[in-house]
């Protein structure tokens, strides 16, 4: 069923690049358009079916009723400032940047119909080639509204996420960079902290947990510092929380309690349990 | 190949389970012999196909040319000491546990022909229930000699794992703890302390980078904590490392240091790219 005549799909990467791949595929939209900063990306999008054409400049968020900010966390906010003057009073955007806070703040000012967005179904990798139309299904999307959200433009953009199988959450975009702040961008955090710390010579003598544990230390450097950047305070506020639970252990260690050491992990073993 | 005639498994859990399973299946014992503290679990062992026959006591030792002790890494030195005077002389006692310097030092110099031995094929689950007679094939065994190990066991010793399709490497037993501190217990350790850092009303929101930075923090709080303390100079220096780390993605965070994130997140990628 067509949602949209005209989506215009800014940043074709993994995460941009899958959504047209199944805004295609489920014909939820008459036409996509793709935006890339590097021209082969959106070639490349184009080639595996998931967009139509080809944009040539943001000139063409003109006549879309729904235009997708999918680039980097820190271009966002300015890709957004960019096409407000030029799309129609009726237009919806969206973004699926990682934090929400600033970029809802700003572009909600700027952008009568705009929702910010976070399917929680990126990976370590990224990029065109590993676009996957199902990607989001059976994923979380967590959905931003404030105050000043129009309900029709909040139930369709809920709708168009359904169809593409994620369930939704809604959170003030405060509440969604506190709680990502602990159940993202810290992991990801110790995750590069964990593997720095491992000697080169031991790097073949991993164990799966090890594997496991640093899979995210993967996610690409340059996205992953904007990410950091752009939910600094809730990162360091999560950060200064898990030194805290660490010392609680490294100090159960050392003074050899044992009874406190099978208590920590015991409430980890229950916590892990009711992880969604 | 029948490697052994009479092989004692004292510990029918997963990883002393798996190994009876596997020995059973390709026919390198004459006869596989389990003891448990839990009569529950030797049944359960026998009834999978584990086990030839349930040991009602430690006296059962006497006969076998094998003894593998595979029980939590707190009780192998007791059970070592308690078999020691019944094996015949030519018996190869070996251990499954996850630090080795103590247990070699003690049972190395009781035991003629002891051999530490430390499969990397563990994981979160543990128990007869999770019993896989694959569980070593792919993955890497370290054995950990001294220079009293006699040559042909420790040969006989490396075939048995090749056979059961492990990779051997051999470490002293201090080099394997030092290692281990790093590779196994600092990201147990790292995986307890972060999901006690997680809100609890925030669980639901889980991305799957904290399912894998978190799975093994599932792990047996009691057989860990004993891990933990058995190596428990070397955790602790592999956390101060750990801990200067993320001070250096703290700090840079902090300051919006940029530059210095992405060296740091850059690095994590390359050492990443090497893990074995």
């Amino acid at each position: 069923m067509k949602m949209f005549n005209r989506v215009v799909i800014i940043g074709t990467g993994l995460i941009g690049g899958s959504l047209g791949l199944a805004l295609k595929k489920q014909r939820l939209a008459g036409c996509v358009i793709g935006l890339s900063r590097h021209q082969k990306n959106s070639r490349l999008a184009k080639k595996a079916g998931a967009i139509d054409h080809i944009g040539e400049s943001l000139a063409v968020v003109k006549d879309a009723d729904l235009v997708i900010l999918a680039t980097p966390v820190n271009t966002i906010i300015d890709l957004g400032e960019k096409i407000a003057a030029n799309i129609n009073k009726d237009c919806i955007v969206i973004d699926v940047g990682s934090s929400k806070e600033r970029i809802v703040s700003k572009l909600g000012a700027l952008i009568p119909h705009f929702l910010g967005c976070h399917p929680l179904a990126g990976s370590e990798k990224k990029g065109v080639a590993n676009l996957e139309e199902d990607i989001f299904k059976g994923s979380i999307c967590i959905i931003t509204p404030t105050v000043k959200t129009n309900r029709r433009v909040l139930n369709k953009i809920k709708r168009l996420w359904k169809e593409l199988g994620a369930d939704i959450i809604m959170l003030s975009p405060k509440k969604h960079d506190r709680v990502l702040g602990f159940t993202s961008h810290l992991p990801h955090a110790l995750a590069y902290a964990l593997i720095n710390s491992i000697p080169d010579r031991s790097l073949g003598l991993s164990s799966n947990g090890l594997r496991d544990t640093t899979r995210i230390s993967s996610s690409d450097a340059y996205l992953w510092s904007e990410i950091f950047l752009s939910n600094r305070s809730n990162l360091l506020t999560a950060l200064s929380i898990f030194q805290k639970k660490l010392t609680a252990l490294k100090l159960a260690l050392e003074s050899k309690n044992k009874g406190q050491l099978i208590k920590i992990l015991l409430l980890a073993n229950q916590k892990r349990e009711k992880l969604g």
